[in-house]
C-alpha cells in the first residue's frame, strides 16, 4: 500500500523529439475522454479546457467521472465481480467518489478513522469495507466495528488483544484478515523474491511471525480469521511477483488447515487471499499501464492450480487498486505564468516555465522523484523544442514538477498547461504550503463540468485560528 | 528561500548511547521554557505534556510563545533593529505569529498572495512586508502595491514589465531590490563558491543577467531600484557563504553605481542588501544553531569594510530568518500506539514505534531525508536501548519520523512522544493524507495553554465538498 519510486524507462527529452510529438496527445496518459479540437484546444468529458478555466480558475483537478467509473467496470469484470475489487480510498476519497464505487458494486478500503468515517458519511455499506491501518487505536477499532465492516486487517500482535477487548465487549465477532510480508517486494519493473523485511506492515512469513499471528487470531474471542493479506509494492508492471507471493500465502494457507484440522469451522471459514493493490499506471508516453485482464486472469488461473496442487479449496481472490483506478481519470490545469531562460553553463540554456501550482498540488515529483507528461492545453504549439523544466510558484527551489523535458518555445504567460494522470495520491497528499490553497475537484462528463471539492481559500485558513487570540503576558 | 536536504554529523544511534542519555533532555534542541520534571515528565511553557495532551488531544504541535518572541528580539539586537530582520512567514505564519513579528518590530517577507493577506489581515504595517516570488501575477503585484508594501523583490525580466504596467496605472513608485544568484550556495557545513545556478530564482550574476536585470529596473517606470537581494542555501552552518556572497553583491553594487553615475537619484536611491536566510538550528543534539550575534557581527564588519575598499557608501544589510525563528519554538507531542518488533535479518530485530501522526504533519524526514530528536514526554524511561524506527499512521511504508535511533524498549502504547524543533515547515507544509487532519497549534507560557489554530476534523474536510451532487449520466 505504498506509494513508489518510479523509474521511468526513457528519459523525458527523448519523449517529444518533435513538435509534432508534443502537439501529438499521448492518449493512453489521458483520461478515456479527451479529445484534441483542430486547433489543438484539448477537451476533457467534452469540456474545452478553455472553458473549465474559465468557469473554475486555475490550477484545477479535472476528473473524467466515465473514466473512474470505466476502471471500476474493467477491474470488476476481470477480477469476477465487484465485491473482489477494494478500491484504496487513500488514493482519492471523496463522498462523491466513495459513491460511484458502491454505485459500480466495488468494495472499500480504508485505512483510518477518517477515510472510515466520510465512506460511512457516503452511505457506503459498511459490509463492504475492509479496514487497514498500522495503527489502529481501540477508538477506531470500536468505530469500525460498531459500524460492522465486511473485514479488518490484522497488523500486530497488539491489536489482536485491541480487538478482541472490543469486540467482546460489543458482543461480535469480527471477521479478520492477517497482513503477513511474503518476503516479496515489487519495484516496478523487477521484483525480489527474498526482500528485507523492514518495514512497518504485517507479519513475516520467514520467521515464522505470521504463522503464529494467524493461529493467535483464532484463539482470540471476538474474532474469526477469513484469509490472509500481503501487498508487494506500487506501481508496479512486473506482475510474476503477484503471483509468487500468491504461492507464498498459499503454503501459510496449506500450513494453517492442517494445523486447524481440515473440517474444523476456523478452517473452513478460512475463503479469502487479498493480494493487494498496485497495479501500475501510464504516468508517461513510454509507459502502458498493467494490462488488468491478463494479471487477473493469470492471477486467477494460477491461485486455482496452486491450491489444486496443495489438496486446498481455492480461496477467494481479493484486489486493492487505488491509483489504477483513480490515477488516469484527472488532469490538473495550471495556468502558465513567468517564462525565463536560465543559463545552466557557458553553452546550455534551460527554459523555466512557472506554473500557478506546484508542489502544494503535486508532491510526488518532489517525494518520490515522480515523473509526469505535461501539454500545451489550450492551442498548437508552433514554436522550437527547447530543453524545459516546469516549476511552481512555491518559494522552494525543489518545487519542481517536470524536471527535463523538451517543449516548445512559444509557450507563454496566459497559456494552460495539461499534467495528467494526477488523480491518485495529488489531491489527497496536498498541502497550503505557502498558503497556496487546494484546487478545486471539478468533474466532467459528456460535455459538463461540476464542481465536486470547491477550490480552499485564505478564508478556509483563518477558520482554523483563533484570530482574537488576547496577546500573552510576556 | 529553499529548505534543505540536511546532513547530520552523527549518526542518530550514538546520540543516546546509555539511558541516562535518553532521559536527558538536550536543552539545546527544545525550546527555551522547556523543563523536566523529577518524574521525568516534560514541561512546555510551564505546562506539564499531560496536562497538554489531556486538554488539546495529539498529536499536538506546542509553540513556546517566549522561544519565538526571544528569537525575534535576538535576531534584532545582533543585525542592529528590527527591521533589518524580516521573518520569513513560510516558515510558519498565522495571524498571530504575524502580529507578534510586528509586535517585535521586525519586518515580514510574504511568498505569494495568500501569506500576503494573512499579514494584511493581521494588520501587519504593510511598509514593513517585502515580497518575494517566482511567478507573481499582475493580480498579485497589484495587491501588494495597493496595500503599499515596502519592497518587491524582482525575479524575473517578466516581471519588470508586469510590475511597470501594474505600478505605472496606480500611479505608485514602487521600491524594488533584485534578486541575484551570486553563485554561492552552502549545503548546511560547506558552501560551493562556484555553484551551478540552474534554479528557478533570480539573475545569474556571472553571466551578466543580473545587471541588465538592475539597469531594466532603473529604465522602467513605476520603480525604484533600493538594492540587490541573494539567498545561498538553508539550515546553513558554513556562515563563510554569506560573506562571499555579499562580497559578490557589492561588486555588481559598484558596476552599478558606475554606471549611474556616483551622484545620481538612482544610485544614492541604492541603499539595501538583502542576504536572504538560512540560519541553522540545532534538530539534533550533535547540532548547534547558528551563533547569529557572531555571524551578524562577522557580516556587518565585513560588508562595512568591503564597501569602504570599493569607495562605497555602506548598505543597510537586511536578512529574511524563518527556520531560526519559528523552528526552535515547537514540539510535537504524540501518542504511543502500536510497537512491534521486526526481525530485519536472521540475528537483527528492530522496534517499530507507531505514533498518531506522521508524514501529513511532518513531511520534511520523507522530502529531506530530515532527521528529528525524539524523547519520552510523559515519564523517565527505564528500560533497556533497542534500535528503534519511530514510524506515522499512514498506509505508507515511507512514513517513518525518526529513522534509525536506540530507545528504550519500555515505551508503550499510551505514552507520549515529544518532537522537538518542528515550529518550520511543519503545519506549513502538513496535508490532509490518509485524512489525518491536521493537528492544532497551542501556545503556552508562563503555565497556560491556548489554542492559536484549532484541530482540522473531517467535517473541515467534508465542508469543502458538494456531498449532495446528483449523480451524472453515464
Amino acid at each position: 500500500m505504498d506509494p513508489e519510486v518510479h523509474l521511468p524507462q526513457v528519459p523525458l527529452r527523448q519523449r517529444t523529439a518533435t513538435l509534432e510529438d508534443f502537439n501529438t496527445l499521448p492518449s493512453h496518459v489521458f483520461p478515456t475522454n479527451t479529445r484534441v479540437r483542430t486547433t489543438g484546444e484539448i477537451e476533457l468529458g467534452g469540456v474545452p479546457v478553455t472553458e473549465l478555466v474559465a468557469e473554475h480558475g486555475t490550477p484545477v483537478f479535472v476528473m473524467d467521472e466515465a473514466d473512474f467509473r470505466g476502471r471500476c467496470r474493467r477491474l470488476a469484470a476481470a477480477f469476477g465481480g465487484g465485491e473482489h475489487v477494494h478500491y484504496a480510498s487513500k488514493a482519492f476519497l471523496s463522498v462523491t467518489v466513495a459513491r460511484w464505487v458502491a454505485d459500480e458494486g466495488l468494495a472499500l478500503d480504508v485505512a483510518s478513522q477518517g477515510e472510515l468515517e466520510i465512506a460511512l458519511t457516503a452511505g457506503f455499506p459498511a459490509e463492504r469495507i475492509t479496514v487497514h491501518g498500522n495503527n489502529k487505536s481501540e477508538d477506531f477499532l470500536a468505530v469500525a466495528v460498531r459500524a460492522g465492516v465486511e473485514l479488518i486487517v490484522i497488523d500486530s500482535v497488539e491489536e489482536i488483544g485491541r480487538l478482541a477487548k472490543v469486540a467482546s465487549g460489543l458482543g461480535v465477532t469480527q471477521d479478520v484478515l492477517v497482513r503477513v510480508k511474503p518476503g516479496v517486494h515489487v519495484d516496478t519493473h523487477e521484483f525480489i523474491a527474498t526482500s528485507h523485511e523492514d518495514q512497518k506492515f504485517g507479519f513475516s512469513l520467514a520467521s515464522g511471525s505470521a504463522e503464529r499471528a494467524c493461529l493467535a487470531v483464532v484463539d482470540a474471542a471476538g474474532m474469526r480469521l477469513r484469509g490472509l493479506h500481503c501487498h508487494v509494492g506500487s506501481q508496479v508492471f512486473e506482475a510474476d511477483g503477484f503471483g509468487l507471493a500468491a504461492d507464498r500465502l498459499l503454503g501459510l494457507w496449506a500450513r494453517l488447515i492442517d494445523e486447524l484440522g481440515e473440517e474444523s469451522d476456523e478452517a473452513t471459514a478460512l475463503n479469502t487471499l487479498d493480494l493487494g493493490g498496485g497495479y501500475g499506471i501510464a504516468y508517461t508516453p513510454d509507459q502502458e499501464e498493467l494490462d488488468v485482464e491478463t494479471v487477473a486472469s493469470d492471477l486467477l488461473r494460477r491461485v486455482r492450480q496452486t491450491a489444486v496442487e496443495r489438496g486446498l479449496d481455492a480461496p477467494v481472490l481479493n484486489v486493492e487498486p487505488g491509483r489504477a483506478i483513480a490515477g488516469p481519470s484527472t488532469v490538473t490545469l495550471y495556468a502558465v505564468g513567468t517564462v525565463k531562460d536560465v543559463h545552466t553553463s557557458d553553452d546550455t540554456v534551460r527554459r523555466y516555465i512557472s506554473v500557478d501550482g506546484g508542489m502544494s498540488d503535486n508532491i510526488r515529483p518532489a517525494l518520490y522523484q515522480a515523473e509526469y507528461d505535461c501539454r500545451l492545453a489550450n492551442r498548437h504549439a508552433i514554436g522550437t523544442l527547447v530543453p524545459t523544466r516546469v516549476v511552481g510558484s512555491h518559494c522552494e527551489s525543489g518545487d519542481i514538477l517536470i524536471n527535463d523535458a523538451l517543449m516548445p518555445d512559444d509557450i507563454a504567460a496566459g497559456d494552460i498547461l495539461a499534467v495528467p494522470a494526477t488523480g491518485a495520491y495529488c489531491y489527497m497528499m496536498a498541502s497550503r504550503y505557502n498558503m497556496l490553497t487546494r484546487p478545486p475537484v471539478v468533474i466532467v462528463g459528456d460535455g459538463q463540468s461540476r464542481v465536486m471539492i470547491r477550490r480552499e481559500t485564505v478564508a478556509d485558513v483563518l477558520a482554523l485560528e483563533n484570530i482574537d487570540l488576547e496577546k500573552t503576558p510576556r
